[in-house]
């Protein structure tokens, strides 16, 4: 037996015994997995998948039970949705760009507790249009944002952070916060959420920013373990107090279990 | 060395670095793998174990100061406990076949945010007797049902579906989802959530059925990522809803990450 | 090509195929893996890292805004925080010792739902104090007491099983359980919920305790799938009655799957 059959004998043998293919892999990379289709699924309603285990679709004409069920405003008889299972801040600041862009509205925007076993959301978030045309473009406009707005979500085995900024808030970010349309706006997010404390405290003395939202565990949030706060001013406080929170938040974070590099690429 | 020898030498050498005993497992074989018992713990009060991480158990006589903080009718000085970590539809349609066989009411069901990392709930559903012997019957029932009730739990790495019917809704279903007791039934979930709003408008477009109940992230569930319908009218088109709904969302989800199995084997 | 050089070529191409580093962690293991700190931040707030991937800051001077938010007491200027993803009973038992030996009163007692994936909740506590100083002896005295009360914390694939005895509560007992201060407190906690029903029949009927609260998925907790109980009485009484809780609860988890060890070691 020579050595290139002894190795394929070894491998088969390790193969009764472990998946070969599984690595344990640290949350943001369970995000980052699912970011490629599979396969097309050959129907009309989809419209494409992303990173954070999402998928977007459209419907149409939604059945009229269903309309009712979900609160739709009767003058939408398409919707667009999108949802994963990481992630809610991307998606928002996603959704956010896919209304400036579109002849849509954001019907709801609902955080489910999920990261797959980590400490944040994720999200449905439905998009209401007259035409199915639009609601498909403001699902392909989010999810084409989504690499983007996961640059600032850094995250290693004992949580993770999240940072956002537009120098323009829109609809979306006005619906899920509470921030006033057209000013800069930031997301500050730290978890576990002792850290999104230390976070928060960072931002707000680094700059003249108002707070428009905070929330914890118990309030504001679907119980994750994250502290957040959502914050609006001059663009150049905002973005100068989410680098401050950042810089924090990244200390506390390594102190905890070392590297926590970016999801994708920071944009901030 | 012969090659034997060598191959043990590897393997001996590769258990220092990694558990051949461990795979990473999916969340469906996760659901799977504890429905042994690995040992009877000896107590009256235990009745068995089931898939999904599930226990049953049985208290002749509860306590009278648990009693009235779990807010249990008088009339039972007996209850039967059942409760896992994955899944919730499964046993609220093992329940009802459980209170449909013997002399026993549903107290209470609640559903945790659970699924070990999963998108999904675990639950604890509370039977209320008389004796004790009933109680214990209504368990036996319910966990000996499971197995069945998992068969149109379909899951992979992105999510799960989750389909349920019966030709003939009991006091379990009735509670959980305000489903009329004695028609047919059937529950349509999807997860992440945006696939089970796609399965909902599928299933209520197909046969001419009725939404008793729907369910999102922030409305009616435990923060889970699932929309959720509940469904009833005749049988026959429950049963058509339901099979639409499935292959829609079989469709998505295997567009997210790959093939969806059953967990145990398909009944519907 | 020798023994060893066919070992490290076996090694190195596995290393393509698999991460050698990583097994895929128990729940408890998880939560004992980030007990120590990688390196220390090297900024004022931090305090340290503990069991159960806990962090302790302190704020010298709280932001106002975030003050206001939070609906802290003016009388403290700063604050103590204390987080983690695994575990809210050890924290809340550390947090009392904490109180009674430092000039300082709980703010807040938050939980997440979270462990990571396992059944239970991580959480976040806040301290106010007056001074800095006391704030950091309040999280100090805290993060050292938590390898004590994550003694009596079980755990293995299909759950947990946690119990906490003090023989004088202090405020953050009464705070997170309305027990009344000074006397003897007990905590009884199974998950899945199923089997902390049973535990906490048993401790009721196992001595003369009174139950102060009981909690459930639905009810009390972040929707985790735990029941639980806080008793109060006599010392003897309420440990008696502890002691009879783990010993059932025990036999329930073993049943379910297999061994379940203490995360540390057991004080009670």
């Amino acid at each position: 037996m020579d050595e290139k059959d002894l190795m394929n004998k070894v491998m088969q043998e390790l193969e009764k015994h472990i998946d070969l293919s599984a690595k344990t892999p640290a949350i943001e990379e369970v995000a980052a997995e699912n970011s490629k289709t599979y396969s097309h699924p050959g129907i009309t309603e989809f419209v494409g998948t992303a990173i954070g285990d999402t998928i977007g679709l459209v419907i149409a004409n939604i059945d009229s039970a269903l309309h009712e069920k979900m609160v739709i405003n009767k003058k939408f008889r398409s919707i667009g949705i999108l949802g994963g299972r990481t992630g809610a801040g991307p998606h928002i600041m996603a959704a956010d760009e896919a209304v400036k862009a579109t002849n849509t509205e954001i019907v709801s925007i609902e955080l489910a507790r999920d990261t797959k076993g980590g400490a944040g959301h994720g999200c449905l978030i439905i998009f209401g249009a007259e035409e199915v045309s639009d609601a498909r473009r403001a699902v392909e406009v989010a999810l084409k944002e989504l690499d983007r707005t996961f640059g600032d979500v850094y995250g290693n085995d004992a949580g993770h952070l999240e940072l956002q900024y537009t120098a323009r808030a829109s609809f979306a970010i006005n619906k899920a916060f509470g921030a006033p349309v057209g000013k800069a706006f930031g997301l500050v997010v730290g978890a576990p959420a002792a850290i999104g404390v230390l976070m928060a405290d960072a931002a707000l003395k680094t700059a003249n920013v108002e707070c428009v939202a905070y929330s914890s565990p118990a309030h504001g949030t679907s119980y994750s373990n994250e502290s957040i706060i959502a914050i609006t001013g001059d663009s150049g406080a905002v973005r100068q107090s989410i680098i401050a929170a950042r810089e924090i938040g990244m200390k506390c974070i390594t102190a905890m279990a070392g590297p926590a590099p970016s999801t994708t690429k920071s944009y901030i």
